[in-house]
């Protein structure tokens, strides 16, 4: 049984319980994060608590992220989980005002913080091998998607409309640009160019973008930061996708059309493997 | 201190809790109802019922929900709180599966029902009395406002800032139209005719809206359900809202500017009384 955190406690999971009136259950007012553990370590760990910050202070949420408490908490429970590969999934909420009331409650209320391991293999997988496949589908989320909350009820049914189409996963689309995945930041390459939609509210300002991009610079690689379209995604020499746990995972099919060749590509083979050395050799 | 209902128990508002790998606090996988309770009598139960499990088929939740168990809780609740005027929150979720996935969990995952009761004055209220204030802002709301979903914190946000402008409640536009309140729906009344925006998924399909046409039929005023701009709003000569616990609330000012004279108009005042005289005879 997992060891979770939960306000300042360690308990077994099954008695890992928040309040019914916290503002996570009844207003989605929650934002989260999740960092990778790869031997033990952390990758990442700075962009995801920067991130994490971002996410409270663009939602007015009173919390001051204080990260050498955070790496404390995310190690203790690393160590008493025994977790070598997989994530640490962190939520913070607005809290409990103890009533429900759509405008937010008073200052001095403590928001809530969860915290709880998954173990996962994340080097060596099969989709790393295999590829993902991928449908499209209409991108109905909020506006705001550059804010990392756990409004993932859109994400977890286009998830599982791509399931029943046979494919393992969604590209979202909006106006007929692909503007991510369910979980994922997507890229496509041509002609060696890389290519992936640049930032704005429309998508998460992914931490594993950011390190993929610069690896990709390390590489010389050619890189345009722009909306693509599904058309170009199916013309495409070769599609990826990146996620704090997926590193950069190579799709071959696109709504039953194989992209390139059908086989994982070389180019994110190459981002993968730089990825994972340089944030091995970074990792906490 | 409150009795509330947490799946088959009554318990003390304090000891109120759920998983913190519930569905509904890990991925706002949740829908909800507010039913308005007046002498102790709910109002529009039925309706509010089969909207449930609209949400709930909708999302493909495997939830039946079983009209009498509901209108039995719903009066126990009633009972044990001594509750005169108010309402009843209902929330399902997908339920617990133990752990954090974007697939939905096993069909035989049991779903959360969580239900309390609040004390709010809904007949002869100040607001009848004098109007709500609204500001306009943007609606970034996700794509299917018609299921009645947990995500709220952009109708929440949009609370907030209204508060921040001054005013009580915002109106959210799409493309230079009104949608709806963050937790009402929006009406205009122009040279004698009801506008109010036509159902589809940019909306809730309010329960009091419903009832609210009915009566205006009944009172013989003319409606038209289509959109209508921001610029037709500030020139209409009365505006008002509907909600379960609001009934039909007028509105004196958007965006700093006085709706007609500035005072409550006559017809949501000729709506809300027989609205009311209509809803009590068949509340149960």
């Amino acid at each position: 049984m997992r060891t979770v955190y939960v306000n300042g406690d360690y308990l077994p999971e099954n008695e890992a319980t928040v309040s019914i009136f916290d503002r996570g259950f009844l207003f989605a007012d929650g934002i989260y994060e999740v960092t990778t553990v790869v031997d033990g370590k952390l990758i990442g760990f700075d962009g995801h608590i920067k991130r994490l910050q971002r996410s409270a202070d663009e939602l007015k949420m009173n919390i001051k992220v204080d990260e050498p408490e955070m790496l404390e908490i995310h190690r203790e429970l690393v160590k008493r989980n025994n977790l070598d590969q997989g994530m640490i999934y962190l939520q913070y909420t607005r809290g409990n005002p103890g009533d429900r009331d759509f405008a937010f409650p008073p200052e001095d209320t403590k928001p809530t913080l969860v915290m709880f391991t998954q173990e996962k293999k994340v080097v060596g997988t099969a989709v790393e091998e295999n590829g993902l496949k991928v449908v499209t589908l209409e991108d109905l989320r909020w506006g705001r998607r550059d804010i990392k909350t756990v409004q993932l009820l859109y994400p977890s049914l286009a998830k599982m409309e791509a399931k029943a189409r046979g494919a393992d996963d969604a590209w979202m689309v909006q106006d007929g640009f692909v503007t991510e995945g369910t979980s994922n930041n997507a890229y496509i390459v041509k002609d060696g160019t890389i290519i992936t939609r640049h930032l704005s509210n429309d998508i998460l300002h992914g931490i594993t973008r950011k390190s993929i991009l610069a690896c990709a610079q390390l590489l010389q690689m050619k890189v345009e930061e722009r909306p693509f379209t599904v058309d170009e995604a199916y013309a495409a020499d070769e599609a990826f996708a990146t996620s704090a746990s997926g590193f950069a995972n190579p799709i071959v099919e696109i709504d039953g059309k194989k992209v390139g060749s059908g086989k994982p590509g070389e180019v994110s083979a190459k981002l993968r493997e730089l990825y994972i050395e340089e944030n091995m050799k970074a990792a906490v």
